[in-house]
């Protein structure tokens, strides 16, 4: 059984999408159990009016963080905020991963205060669903100064990720403006350099199209703002499209626990997807194979 | 009359879509008089099979840079190469415009190299078609190295080049990962500040989805960095959905003269609408607008 403190006040459609969603979860999963984080009130007030009382543990907390605050600020000063709580449950070991759907700065500062840090600055990591299978995009948005140490451990990060999602041995490319060696920025340069050294299936650099079409690499590293700027673009362009759905969740890899934020807008099979997502990287020790990422050595080279 | 030098070897379906974009645009805008670029011999062999030998004026070059070649190293290599010379003929005053579908990189360093700067560093604009009007963005990728000046001088070439498209007193807003004030790293808060002085109608930060979507501003300026990123990734999302066609035509900005770069993809339909886009620049007075558009002073303040 894997146990997933959930935020009943996360999210725009929050609390009703996240009762559904603890409904959906249920039905489709057994082995899995929600934790409602919340007020009572408001859980035994939905639960009772879908015949649904007394299903699901729940978890006090009296305040939340709405999506027109700073997150960050926010989840500082609401120590009691759902978001902070359900983190709190997982470091206490009451719950198995945590998962919001709401503000992607108070899920952050909530998750890095609560259960500390493994990596140097922690990445928010999202999979895109691509004809030639999925993506890992990392990082989203978690930090916004990019640095070669912080390219380099977020690739190690996102492979083991991607790994625990089920692709062998995964390629790793570095988001790039041309595939030539060479191309870009400073920090592309250094940070090329860094990954071929890195215990690590580099392929070298790519570009956006690779992102979205899949096929020549598995991971895709990118500082946080970049990497921000392109997940809300592709985002909107999906979403205009109208034909495929932008990706749900994102996993926040580097801090000690499993944690899963959804998006603002997530409806109810959202959730439950976020909630499985969490799940699965419990069972898959998600935890544990990102900090052996972080500790493996360089290969050894042949010293000139 | 505008008279637009067009590369004949430029472009993945080069030169027969070339050719066919001449007639399309003969066509349709009598107006505009194009002048093929490239080996004699292969213009007058494509034309006399349409049945149009003599309709163009043509120009000889004798070389030509590929796709799969260092666009700068090359053109600096080949002094005869088509891309050279369209531009050449804009400096000598022998067409009004440049029309490439070539490498990026090598229009961007035959511009340069041929017509000179007219900004500290010439941007690549692209206008993003948006449920809710046009969306100039810039810069998609001429430079890789942000700095705040490029940024104000890039925003400053994009309102007027927005302004030459018809949007009135533009609106111009700084890609971030948020909308508030204070977000993103430090460029883009120095930025922020600076383009606030700037003689702009800023609209502070927009995001990604704002480039897609559109709504919020004319104009986003952005380094050449994340631009191609997001560019790259926007291109793919629309391909993928088969909505929706991406942007098909870039032009560059601080350079002086009026240089268009058309997707190397480009079709005759495609490489057509480049040449109407490089004569619309030239009949509303583009460059001379820019220069103007650079020399703006900011707007007296009330001293402290």
């Amino acid at each position: 059984v894997v146990r997933v403190a959930l935020d009943l006040m996360g999210g725009d459609d929050a609390p009703v999408a996240v009762v559904d969603a603890a409904l959906l979860v249920a039905a489709a999963r057994p082995e899995i159990e929600v934790v409602l984080v919340g007020p009572l009130d408001v859980a035994e007030r939905l639960l009772a009016a879908r015949g649904a009382s007394g299903r699901f543990a729940l978890a006090a907390a009296t305040e939340h963080v709405t999506m027109d605050e700073d997150g960050a600020r926010a989840v500082r000063a609401k120590k009691d905020a759902t978001v902070r709580v359900v983190h709190r449950l997982v470091r206490d070991g009451e719950a198995d991963a945590a998962v919001s759907a709401g503000s992607t700065g108070a899920v952050l500062t909530a998750a890095v205060l609560t259960l500390g840090r493994t990596a140097l600055r922690p990445a928010l990591a999202v999979v895109v669903p691509t004809p030639r299978g999925p993506v890992v995009l990392l990082d989203a948005g978690a930090t916004v100064e990019g640095s070669v140490e912080h390219l380099e451990q977020h690739a190690r990060l996102g492979a083991a990720y991607a790994a625990v999602l089920g692709t062998d041995d995964p390629r790793t490319g570095l988001l790039n403006v041309g595939a030539e060696q060479g191309k870009g920025d400073q920090l592309r340069k250094d940070a090329f350099a860094a990954l071929e050294r890195a215990p690590l299936r580099f392929v070298g650099n790519v570009e956006g199209h690779d992102v979205v079409l899949g096929g020549k690499a598995d991971v895709v590293v990118t500082d946080g703002f970049t990497g921000n700027v392109l997940l809300k673009g592709l985002e909107a362009a999906l979403q205009l499209s109208g034909q495929q759905s932008p990706p749900v969740s994102a996993i926040l890899l580097g801090v000690d626990g499993v944690s899963v934020v959804g998006h603002g807008a997530a409806s109810a099979a959202d959730i439950a997807a976020c909630v499985e997502v969490a799940a699965q990287a419990v069972t898959q020790g998600l935890v544990a194979r990102l900090a052996e990422a972080l500790e493996r050595q360089q290969p050894q080279g042949v010293t000139p």
